[in-house]
Order: C-alpha cells, then structure tokens, then sequence
C-alpha cells in the first residue's frame, strides 16, 4: 500500500544486495517513516522481539527472511541443516503466540530437507522465503474479496450512512506484507466506492491501533476516528457499530481465536449488541493441533515498562518516552487473549467465510484434517 | 487517607483563609504534589471542568465549596440568590455526567432559601458545603464496613490466598474526600488484615487508574499490579479475579451505573466468567428520575486532545505530553459508559448492600420513592 503516495511493503530483499533484508521499523511510526536494514538471523530476531515488525503475518515472513540470512552466513562447504536448526530455535523464542512463526520456519526446514533439485540449497531456501511472502500477500487480497461482501450487505441493509467497523490494533498491511487481513476488506470497499467509517481501537500498551491503523488508513484516505479501548462497548449500545472486524495470531481447529488482548472484551461486546463479529484468519494463523484455545494456547507476557512508560512525539518533534505511573508500582503486561469460537459470528479467510468452528475450518480446509484427527485424544 | 504518612483530605476549606479553599491538584500526580488554592467560583468551575479534581464525590463537595465562594464574593447588601444561581449554573456546565454536582449545587441553594435562622448566609452555605464534606466522608466509611464484609466472605472460602480484586478508573479516597467508595472496602480489608492484591485498569484516556488508584494504593501499602483495560477479561477468564469493584457517577433508580467507559466491558467479562461485578454507590450517586440509564444519562464527550496526547514524566523528572498518533487523525472521547443493572450483582450504599433494582434500592432508601414516583410515566 502507499505512504506518502509511494508503494511499500513491509518486507523486501534489496534488488541490489542479496544479503540485505529490508523492514519498516514501526517503532517510529507514524511520527517517522524508518527503513531498517537486516543482515543477520540475529538482527532478524531482535526486530521480531523488539517489534520493530509486528502482526502474525509479517512475523512469518519476517522468520522466513531471517532463515535465508541464516543460510548465507554459512560457508558452502558446511552441512546446513544443524545451523539452520538453530536458527529456527533463535526465532521461534521470540514471540510465543503468533502460529506464523512456527509455520514459516517449519516450512523452511522442510524445504531444506528436501533435496533441491537445480536449485541450490540457498536459492531454494530464498524462493522458499519469497514464496512465504507472496502467498500473504495473496491470503490478504483473497480474504478482502470475500470480506468485501459482508461490508457490502451492511451497505445496502442501510445505505443512507458509511458502514461502521470497529477493528482493534493493527491486523493492517502493516501487520502483514500488503493489503492486510482485517483492513483488505475495508480497503476494497472503499476502493468499491462503498462509504466505510473504521473506529480504531488504540491498543494499549503498544498502541497499534492509534499509531498504525491510524496511519495506515490516513495514508489511503479512509474515514477513522481513534477511540479509547475502552470506548467500543459505549458505540456497540448506541447502534454506531455495524460490524467488528479482527484479525487472529493463532487460530484453533476449532475456531477459537487468540488475538491482541482486548479482542475479547469486545467481543463479548458484540454479542450483547447483536453486532456481527468476524475474524479475518488466513489459513497460516489456524493451528491444527490446538483444541481449546483458552487453556492450550500460550500467551505472551511481556515487559512490564511498555505499560509503565509510553512513548511519542513531544512538541518539538523529538520521540519521548514518559512514565505514565508511579514508578515503584508494578505492572503485568499481557499481550493477547483468547476469545472462544463462542462469540465469533464467522472466520474470513483466504478460501471464504466459514462458521468458527472445526466443521467450518474443516469445510474450507479438508487437509487439516491430518493435522487434526493426530491430536485429538 | 496518607500521603507521605501525613494525612491529607482531597478538599478543605483554609484554617488560616476564609476565603481560601485549598485542593490537591491531581493533574500532577503521582509524579508531584501540588497543592492549589482557589479563591473564586471560576477557579472551582476551572479546576472541575479541566479534572483538577475529579471522581463524583469530590465534584460535589468542590460544586459546594465554589459556591462559598461565590457567595463570598457578594457585597452584603446585595441579594445573594441570583448570584448563587448565577454560580450554579456556571459550575453545572463542567462536568455533565455526574449527579453529585447537581445534588451539592441544589442542597446549597436549597439552604439558602429557607431563612437562615441564626447563622448569616453566608454561614449557612459554609456551614452546608462542611455538611456535604463531612457526610461524604461516612458515606464512604460505611461503603467500606459494609464492603469488607464480601472481602471477608471471598477470603474464607479460599484463605490460601490473597483476594483478588479488580477496580476500574480512581473511585478511590482520590475521587472522594477520604477512604474512596470502591477502595474503602479494600482498605478497610488491607487494615484488618485480610491479605488482598488488587488490579488497576490504567483507564485511558486519563490513566486515573494508573496514576491516581496506583499511588494511593501505593502510599497506603496495598499490594497491587497496573494492567492495560484490555487485560481484565484475560485474567477473568483464568480465574484471576474474585471480585469485581468499581464506583459509579450516576446511578439510575432502576440500578444501571453510569461510570468511567470501560465499566460496561468490564461487566460483561465478569458476567461471562461468573465474578461478582460489585458497584460502590453512595446515595449522593443516586438519581431517582432516571429510569433508563442507557437512553436517559447524559454522557460526556471531552476533547480529543485527552486521547492524541499523554502527559506523563520523562526521564529528566519533567512533566512532558507527547503525542501518540498521527496529528490528523481525529478521535472521539467517550468519558462514561453505562452498565445496565442486569450485570451487576449488587450496590454497596452506605446503608447496606442491594441488588441493582428499583425495588433493592427503595428498600434501602424509601425517601426516594417520592422522586421516583414523579418521574414514572
């Protein structure tokens, strides 16, 4: 998508180095726009640690990239397989909760299992990352499709006013590689000609929602206004909420969804004010061997100082960082929750809308059934 | 309540300064503790409006302390009712939500239409904002007694442990003169010994939670941990919660509570986890002509610059406000939200604990059937 009129993504090999990864450094936005250039799996790993990227999507494709860096920095001679292992193991201590880390890396080990035919181990390892990518970007523009229409039926059910989303953080293109999983259909309604108004959530502690779907929106021209986590509950009581629209981190077979927390509170929201509820879930977020999100699904904490100090730009233009508390109270940083399949209206993903539910997801996806059927006592 | 172990109230009338009405300046906390004196009615106006002081009991004993002031800036000779009028309607123009204001503002000029008797006028209206002061004070004592008691009931059925509390936005001694109606019960518990760990939504936009719940919790010694408003539900749904406490800014006779936005999420999320969602309310919170919160309660918007900018220390020891999302992006800033009575498992008055219905609180307070009666179709 466009900042500032150019077309980005969030991730690109440099055309002119091979051993060049390129990111957006969101940490700076939407004060600054900040490319970051990534050379090794270990600075792979701190920008995923340290969000300099963020959003299941991305963190995928990001690992994936970190796994090509891995592979370079190994002599030709070297057996690859055991440092590309422990590669994998750097990555996937970083965040916890996103399934596309483990899809993305498990992929790449694969690949590399096999034998690569004409292509050497690192240009399969490389296509292999280019495919991740591109593949994300094709989840996002299929799950806009079809969430497209739902924002349509709104639309004609009421065709007198723009149609009302609330979205919580950023399950933007900024979160992904383009497009975006809840935002894709939002920005193909628009780009339809359909008035949509987005109510942004801002997301506390990292403030995703006002720093970047704020900005993401801004940047293509769609109507939003920020509200307050707290505030959702208020709208959904007084009818100024047609449809919620979230994105996922990990998916269960059975349609649970563990998302930024906060997701459930709204959710639950949603269903008190018979307000539709959909999870935009690309098929890499659905983790197969998880049944009971609530009780199965690990959920990151993290440190207590992005509750405790917060940061943003003073009235000179400097970035700050200010101590919101007293400074000797402690703070638990929980990062995502789960919100049951219970109060999920429907699941968008890349092959369409399905009931959450693991006849839904089953429907739409037959092949995760071995996954499925393994793990199920 | 202390700070520093010197005990302070949050509103007193000067010992050496008739005219002087001295208040904390809350704005600055926790970082700083800045007295501020107000010698006019505009200043209490100004220091309500721009949350110098704030939570519903304090509104109203400040509305009654302006008006002192207001009625002291007459010449003798002058009638005082017109400016007393005059005064009220400046100061109900503040904060529109919160029915103490119109309660103080009433009685006061309520007082000083009956003949005054011995006292002057203007010893009347004194002696009535002491009045309203001091009564607030034991309405919060006995919120507390009566509170304590469900402490008490959690931590015996499960004496292995600290009862986990969890409070929303500042109904403590901060939002009140002294003891806070929410927090009374805790500190009342925390002082006879029962062990308890409360969790502090921060409370965005103005992190109330965070900075004010945080410090005088702090200073008294309760243990207790800050969290994001989006981490309650989380922690309900792992069985980290026993009791849900919070105040209210406007309680309708039918029971729904209009409090800091936030408070409904909160509610829902104990409902679906079956944790008692509890709501301190003095009678002073009570209005009896409002039947239906969420059609009939006014709701406060507050400029957005509350939500697109924070203020808070920087790491030089400097109040800094910085901002947090993109400068054209707008925002809408909710102040309240309302519960509606169904989620909420009892009231804690000062004469006892009742369900939130009609019918609970004219058990415990008939006088209001008069008001209640008159506003019923």
């Amino acid at each position: 998508m466009k900042i500032n009129g150019q077309a980005y993504r969030t991730i690109w090999l440099s055309e002119n180095n091979p051993g060049q990864v390129c990111i957006l450094d969101q940490r700076a936005l939407p004060h600054a726009l900040v490319i970051e250039k990534l050379y090794t799996v270990e600075d792979t790993a701190r920008a995923i640690q340290e969000m300099h990227v963020r959003g299941a999507p991305l963190i995928g494709a990001a690992a994936a990239w970190g796994m090509y860096l891995a592979a370079r920095s190994v002599p030709e001679t070297t057996s690859l397989l055991p440092h590309l292992e422990s590669a994998a193991d750097q990555l996937r201590r970083t965040r916890p909760t996103a399934v596309n880390l483990s899809y993305a890396l498990n992929r790449i080990i694969k690949a590399a299992q096999i034998k690569p035919g004409d292509l050497s181990l690192l240009e399969l390892i490389r296509s292999e990352a280019a495919a991740i990518t591109e593949e994300s970007v094709h989840q996002c523009q299929a799950i806009g499709k079809y969430g497209l229409e739902l924002i349509r039926q709104q639309y004609q059910q009421r065709p007198d006013k723009p149609v009302q989303i609330l979205t919580h953080c950023n399950a933007g293109w900024l979160a992904c590689i383009d497009y975006g999983t809840a935002t894709a259909p939002i920005y193909l309604a628009h780009d339809a000609g359909i008035p949509v108004h987005v109510w942004v959530d801002e997301t506390r502690p990292r403030n995703q929602g006002a720093r970047l779907t704020a900005y993401e929106l801004g940047q293509h021209g769609v109507p939003h206004t920020i509200i307050t986590d707290n505030a959702g509950g208020h709208l959904m009581q007084h009818g100024q909420v047609d449809l919620v629209l979230v994105g996922t981190d990990r998916t269960t077979r059975t349609g649970d969804v563990a998302n930024k927390v906060g997701t459930y509170l709204k959710a639950l929201a949603a269903r008190d004010n018979q307000v539709p509820f959909y999870v935009a879930a690309p098929s890499s977020s659905i983790d197969w061997e998880i049944g009971d999100g609530l009780s199965e699904i690990v959920i990151e904490e993290r440190d207590d100082r992005e509750i405790k100090w917060i940061q943003g730009q003073d009235s000179h233009g400097m970035l700050q960082e200010v101590l919101l508390c007293p400074d000797d109270s402690p703070a638990l940083n929980i990062a995502f929750d789960v919100t049951p399949a219970s109060l999920i209206t429907g699941l968008i993903t890349e092959r369409g809308i399905c009931p959450a539910s693991e006849k839904g997801l089953l429907h739409l996806f037959p092949e995760g059934s071995s996954s499925a059927t393994k793990s199920t006592p």
